[in-house]
């Protein structure tokens, strides 16, 4: 199943889409992912309401952010060394926030302290089933679902200290979309994927999920050892070689591009490239 | 005013906390941060409950950690120093999950995996307004309240990669609480602040919040620059000098051990240390 989320006059919902409309699942609030488990567990037929045109609705990011969003960094040798680091024998890990997060086709904020607005085509996995201490060979099982993730990346904040978080959490400055593909819609194991960022239609990053140093099953072993995996949780699984910063010339977002993120069987996740609107911020930071 | 969450009879609610009961706020859930600031904002009265006695709740981090939990590295210099670090020019920041925390009187847990489980007496802010781009000089005006944190560590997993954020989040290992304490009550600036951890009653850290070497104020301003801080957002503030792994012999965390964190003014965050359970945690790996 292809299962998106979408806003559509104010009411956030789940549901699938199909050619320019979506349509909603009647009785699964878009707020609750264990209430869409609970509905997709409950049997094969989901209720389903009345399509929606595209046109009328936003999509969201797949789920709602409201658990960890898990991001692994130099997940792909090559990317290890564009950017001068060596191969990892255990994950980098950090964190984003839901902030910094927007879905398919809404616009992603270059912010005005910076120029170096950087992309990175990733795997997302949603975890859809409690994990503590699962084992690589079980931990497929707990995935819901897949999706494609932009880990849009402010380079010089991420930089300013050993901690990338600043860099990696501006507002909006990521994406996470389309759709969430469930599982049984995909290769086992997600292990020979193709995955690329395109900007304006130029292809910069064009990889496959077989060059993961750490393959999914082995990063949920990994990081459920550490953290319990909750359902909704997300893991961004780290991005292949050809990001912005390790180009000659750099190669960085600007208003008016578009980028996009197209993993094989999983979809393509576009966004627009917007400037951070400086008379909006100034207005919030003197508002009393 | 100082402010408990607490979970009685399977009911999480707010309320304040006198001798030995505690008072829900009628009418608030425990689960929704906005709607208790929307009752205080209400007036000076906040119609209260029927006093419970406090054996027969368990109080909850003040907070429902469900924003962003932000942190400050080597925010002390002494702290740095310690650690082999230089003194930071820009705030070295890292998340963590709510998976991580537990509240005042709650155990915390010692992972099976390590034996390196180190405290950080901390000073927690947690956001009441919406802040965005805001000015050191404004930025105390969205500030909801303080409490107390600590920062539990597992020191070798922290240092796996070059990313901390798999040592600051394993699983029950941190603490915040036991109140939320809203500025009326602490002095302007909460910038002198005595800050103490106790191990078994003897003093290992014992600072002053003024030695911070980016203020309250200031990483608010740096932190909103980057990501619009929301509500219920939580920002731990660093830690003085005087952890475990930068001792001599280092101290660790064991057992039946009782940590405290004590900051003048605000309260005193005490926990336990309980081991892992093994066998639960091979049980849920195995569980179907």
């Amino acid at each position: 199943m292809r299962i998106v989320r979408f806003e559509h006059q104010g009411r956030i919902q789940f549901g699938t889409r199909r050619d320019d409309h979506v349509t909603p699942f009647a009785g699964v609030a878009g707020g609750s992912f264990t209430a869409l488990l609970a509905a997709l567990a409950d049997g094969a037929h989901v209720p389903q309401a009345t399509p929606i045109p595209q046109a009328q609705v936003s999509l969201l990011p797949p789920v709602p952010l409201t658990g960890k969003i898990i991001c692994i960094g130099l997940n792909y040798a090559d990317h290890a060394r564009e950017g001068g680091h060596p191969i990892p024998t255990y994950p980098a890990v950090f964190l984003r926030t839901a902030t910094s997060l927007v879905g398919h086709g809404q616009p992603l904020v270059r912010p005005a302290l910076s120029e170096r607005f950087d992309y990175e085509a990733e795997l997302a996995v949603v975890i859809g089933r409690t994990a503590h201490r699962v084992r690589a060979a079980d931990a497929l099982h707990h995935v819901a679902g897949y999706s494609c993730f932009n880990d849009g990346s402010i380079r010089d904040f991420q930089r300013k200290s050993t901690q990338w978080t600043m860099g990696k959490n501006f507002d909006r400055s990521g994406s996470v979309g389309p759709e969430l593909v469930t599982p049984d819609e995909l290769p086992s194991g997600v292990d020979n994927l193709r995955i690329a960022a395109r900007l304006n239609g130029e292809t910069l990053q064009d990889g496959s999920t077989r060059e993961m140093i750490f393959p999914v099953a082995d990063l949920i072993e990994t990081l459920s050892a550490v953290m319990t995996l909750e359902p909704g949780d997300v893991i961004a699984t780290g991005t292949p070689a050809g990001v912005g910063f390790a180009r000659t010339p750099p190669r960085f977002m600007e208003a008016g591009d578009l980028i996009e993120i197209e993993i094989e069987g999983i979809g393509i996740l576009a966004n627009t490239i917007v400037d951070e609107a400086p008379d909006a911020a100034e207005q919030e930071s003197h508002r009393p």
